[in-house]
């Protein structure tokens, strides 16, 4: 059973954390663009990170297209989920 | 100076490729979510990969959210950029 639109304001100061239900956040997400603002001249931003160039065990790298240092994340996605209702987090690079 | 909105609609008979100024498209991605239906479960989906899950030189990761083998990349951007006007590709994640 799906949860019911939970219309909740928190009284933060700053972000307002309005919760959504997960079905209102997936049917806005599926036909909207995902990457406001990088490499907007590009046609389609492909980037490659080989295993040897890691500086630590584990870099963490953005999808969720905000991060002021992509491809690394800089965690602006727990300020996209707490705004949108989204889910998303970056993807762990290890090596080993 | 940015593009006007050009809005010029393909005939190809599935897909219309709307072309949409990359203004328009920046405005639109900034307060949306991002991920329609992946893991919805999950207050935060992050994935890791490390060297020895690699079956090739290099593979692709997702950073759109509409891969059917996420978080592997399937080509999925592709048609995500047409009909959004979007420019998003994959994170390649190389050995050497």
């Amino acid at each position: 059973m799906l949860a019911t639109t939970a219309r909740s304001v928190a009284l933060a100061p700053r972000t307002a954390a309005v919760r959504v239900s997960r079905r209102a956040v997936a049917v806005r997400a599926s036909s909207e663009p995902i990457n406001p603002s990088i490499k907007k001249d590009v046609d389609k931003v492909v980037d490659t990170v080989s295993i040897k160039d890691l500086d630590k065990p584990k870099v963490a790298y953005c999808r969720c297209w905000r991060s002021d240092t992509f491809p690394l994340c800089n965690g602006a996605h727990v300020k996209h989920n707490a705004a949108t209702g989204d889910n998303v987090g970056p993807l762990l690079v290890a090596k080993e």
